[in-house]
């Protein structure tokens, strides 16, 4: 299992006229989350697209159980609770002081530069499976 | 059943650095659908607001079967297959010329100016209702 | 001269918590109708990207003069007023129900897929140049 | 004067196309700049909403000078230089490792929350004016 707490505050750009965080964002702030994951496994998802990878979002879902206001403090904790083979999913769960506010998931594909399936490059495979004993 | 198509042509504020349409706006295509589908059955969002009623979205998902570029032009079919109660769900699913890119589905329900769940106004319940037969 | 007018409705994701569209969006409107300009002088944007062409922003300024809520429907004016050359500059004016709302303008030079400053391609120049007699 | 400067990673969801941050997103950098500036003088935005103020934004302006990539480190630099009446300018500059990307500015006034203009509020003032000496 792979597990990475992510720190946000809120933008006013990220309200909408609700009063509250569009719920759009969450997958935005999910993928703050999973770039970061890959930062703390040493594969930045810059130099995976530096070597002509891409992880594309195959599937996202989210739930939302309360609202977040401009200004809060959110963690956002993803999960990589599989090993990850051709296809990764990440668990995220939002919480503020404490309190889940929300939570989701994503499911990812590698591609290449030209949209083509292909296998996780070996420094991933190896960074992430040595995290799955 | 209730159905509505909305059209619209991808923004290049819309994209990102892989060349495609970012998969959160996918969410926002969907709102606006649903705020077509409420227009149609002559309950427009806007209208549902001033009377004091919100709608926010409980959960969302989306799957994405082929990337959509800059200047793509998009259709969002909104399906209401269920009549709503306390809880109203909608599915989508966005063509490209025919060939679906996408589906999802958002769950909503209505809360009061407070936040609290309230039942949905007469009118949605009266003029919804009377397409569910 | 050259003119063209861009119908939009405000999107819910649009607005921020103050109860009105979010300033930054103004950007992405002017944006809009300066693609519908290239299409109307018959060099869609589009074609000149897969041709090898950006036309980034340089500069972009607002002026916000009355706020636009959810679900207004608005026009943006886009004028090109200078034939371009190596610059080239556009104004836009916001408009709802015949009352201006809010202005701006952006600045642009056409640069190569390198980053690299380049002339404008030949067919925009052609278009171009022949609205300015 | 009153300076801050805020740190930001260019997130992925700010990119499109062109392979670098969208020219919008430059006004919610300085939107956080300026929401920071105004937590360091104790006077938080979100304290000056809860007490009926708004702080639109009538005027916004940026000039793009380099491009920014997916996961650049950014600084912003907002920098208040007139103490402020009725109405309030920041100005803004944008860094990558020490070399300017970007600058641009904003005018405000501060509204209540029918939307007339108002002045600042006292403790914002006595705040402010006690940093222009």
């Amino acid at each position: 299992m792979i597990t990475t707490t992510l720190n946000l505050r809120v933008r006013y750009a990220e309200t909408d006229a609700m009063g509250f965080a569009y719920h759009g964002n969450y997958l935005v702030w999910f993928e703050m989350a999973r770039v970061q994951m890959l930062d703390e496994i040493d594969c930045p998802y810059r130099e995976l697209e530096n070597a002509g990878y891409r992880l594309p979002v195959l599937e996202a879902g989210a739930r939302y159980l309360r609202p977040a206001a401009f200004d809060d403090r959110l963690s956002v904790v993803a999960v990589m609770r599989e090993k990850p083979g051709l296809r990764m999913r990440l668990d995220y769960q939002v919480f503020r002081e404490g309190v889940r506010t929300a939570d989701g998931f994503t499911r990812h594909a590698f591609i290449n530069a030209e949209g083509k399936p292909v296998r996780p490059p070996a420094r991933f495979v190896e960074k992430a499976g040595a995290l799955f004993g």
